[in-house]
């Protein structure tokens, strides 16, 4: 059932979500491979879209199980027929009714990385349901540190007297990969990541659990990694569909494999200083930025459609969004290419952060025309 | 027809978002007042909350007209019994069959600052409206700069052309008061504002154009001055019904007056390394930043709910939004602060930029329980 809309894309109303289908399904193909060929599960993380329609293409690659960031999310996707999510974000207690829910109706997964919650889940889960200790690697946003010894095993011996509860592994997400740098920085935060998820495991096996998998996977280290340690059981990238400039910079990708822009019409141009303005502003595109070489911020490069607007050109050389207010968004580009643009001519914006562009929008549509649902919180 | 929901602050699900219905009223009052005592009109712009019932209390206060920033949101506002908009956002000739139709039914203000768009409507314009032309006092975003009278007149005649368009005045958005500084500065940018826009009237009148109001009105300028001067006609502050930390570190107001916070509850605790982590993120709250005098950034101070959950303390010290990412905030805070507080205790984020806050949840409750919309793009 594709939802085909008539795009006029050269008269487009207001700032619109693009996704580039083949550039994506050449994304999840070249992931899914990858995880394949390294013996993995590969359980992506959909919060970077939010979208049943693209799951669906996931789901015709092979995949069977995914990850989301939120309990409503995760309920979400359960009424789009997936029945194996993992909530890879630590439980809030007062969610425990929903999760019990959940966990009746669908394989669910939790994380964990606090007594306090262990001895409530140990308490309330009334369901069966796997868990996960989520354990830091290094980033320091949540997760037990692996070196902690003491506090892993507590909380594993915690949780483990409920029977409804299974300890299914130790989960990790090393987002300290996240940074400007090099292929070589990621691969570095990699191998630690590895070895402190090994340790953190041998602690477990030594304490007598058993059948403890090993769950990680942030996209620049998904996507530099050719074949991942036979340590990993499971990876759970989500950004890599999209990627983005930040991904860019970071040294996971190239802007070729970029698959979302936002549309956006030309509302004001004063060549004269080198800089337009297009209907496009923090609520459409996202307040990350990038720095360049000279100091500035930035919150996107440009592309344009090509010339039967079925795909983007690459990004345009000295084009940059410069400023962002709530609808507005500034660009700063050569006098010569302002004077190129019409007044309502469309171009295209490609973020610096796909994940929180994509959530901006209800929709997304492909060149095609193809129009997607994208999951927005109540 | 209040719509009370029972909130039990204290075991919230899910970061909420909570209007200080008080401090709000409070707000509105005072600018209602100073707008009355300099003889100018307010029509607020209500992109800063996009709420209908918001809308209605500044109704209930004499508020007769009102200023929005996208077609979208005139629709929105005019399906809630709103019949005098201004859509102070440069026209998007795309839209321009939406124009027409809202001209049909209201007293609709659009906003022009190109020929290329004066010479469109003068050809499409179907029904009345009132057009303003955008004049830039030195935000340097849209408008024409005050200084170009040729093209100024030039945009004049052309929209005059058309006898269903009537050339109402012209509008500018002094948006340089924002950025880091004190009241005097402020009173500087809102000096030369105005001697701009009376330049740019002068001009017009000479060229034969009568009636030509002036509109202005940035939150800080109109925190600031006392008295509007007398060529001013209107103004169209937003952000006011709320402020936030960054209209605060501009000199427009105190934190005291800031309407507006983000209840999210604890997920994840490091007293020893001095952080904790909350369920609330990007998505729910906003990634603007202000810089602290040692130069780290951060995304929000941190308030409690009072005893029985009917208002906010102050501001704690010392305590710091200091990352975010999709669904996670992690706070930096004493040790001591962070031991007294337990898991899924909530906790009120005070947000860097309401608008963007807001424009991120559907809903909002005041700390009664009252429930109120908040328009979302389509």
């Amino acid at each position: 059932m594709v939802n085909l809309q008539v795009m006029d894309w050269q008269t487009i109303q207001k700032p619109t979500l693009i996704v580039d289908k083949n550039r994506l399904l050449r994304n999840v193909d070249t992931m899914v491979k990858k995880a394949n060929v390294s013996g993995c599960r590969l359980k992506p993380h959909v919060k970077s879209h939010q979208s049943k329609e693209i799951a669906e293409w996931l789901k015709e690659r092979g995949i069977t199980g995914i990850t989301v960031s939120s309990v409503d999310m995760a309920e979400y996707f359960t009424q789009n027929e997936w029945s194996d999510i993992t909530i890879a974000f630590p439980v809030n207690i007062h969610q425990i009714t929903r999760i019990n829910e959940l966990a009746a109706k669908i394989d669910l997964h939790i994380t964990v990385e606090n007594i306090e919650t262990g001895r409530f889940l140990k308490k309330n889960v009334k369901n069966d349901l796997n868990l996960w200790i989520e354990i830091d690697v290094g980033y320091r946003r949540t997760g037990i540190p692996y070196q902690n010894t003491q506090e892993i095993l507590d909380l594993a011996r915690e949780v483990s007297k409920n029977k409804k509860i299974k300890l299914s592994g130790i989960l990790t997400h090393a987002g300290h990969t996240y940074g400007r740098g090099t292929r070589e920085r990621i691969i570095k935060i990699y191998n630690e990541s590895v070895n402190g998820m090994k340790q953190a495991r041998t602690k477990l096996r030594k304490a007598g659990f058993k059948n403890i998998l090993i769950s990680t996977g942030d996209t620049p280290s998904c996507s530099v990694i050719d074949k991942f340690d036979d340590s990993i059981d499971e990876i759970r990238p989500g950004n890599f569909v999209f990627y983005d400039l930040a991904q860019v910079s970071y040294g996971s990708t190239t802007e070729e494999n970029i698959a979302i822009g936002v549309a956006c019409p030309v509302i004001s141009k004063r060549p004269e200083r080198g800089e337009f303005t297009i209907y496009g502003g923090g609520v459409h595109l996202c307040k990350d930025y990038l720095t360049l070489p000279d100091g500035r911020k930035h919150y996107g490069k440009v592309a344009l459609f090509n010339e039967d607007h079925t795909a983007r050109t690459g990004t345009l050389t000295e084009v940059y969004v410069s400023h962002i207010s709530q609808e507005h968004g500034k660009i700063s580009a050569p006098e010569k290419m302002i004077n190129s643009l019409k007044i309502g001519d469309p171009v295209i914006v490609i973020p610096i952060h796909a994940c929180m562009t994509a959530n901006s929008h209800k929709y997304y549509y492909t060149y095609e025309g193809e129009k997607l649902e994208s999951f927005t919180l109540e």
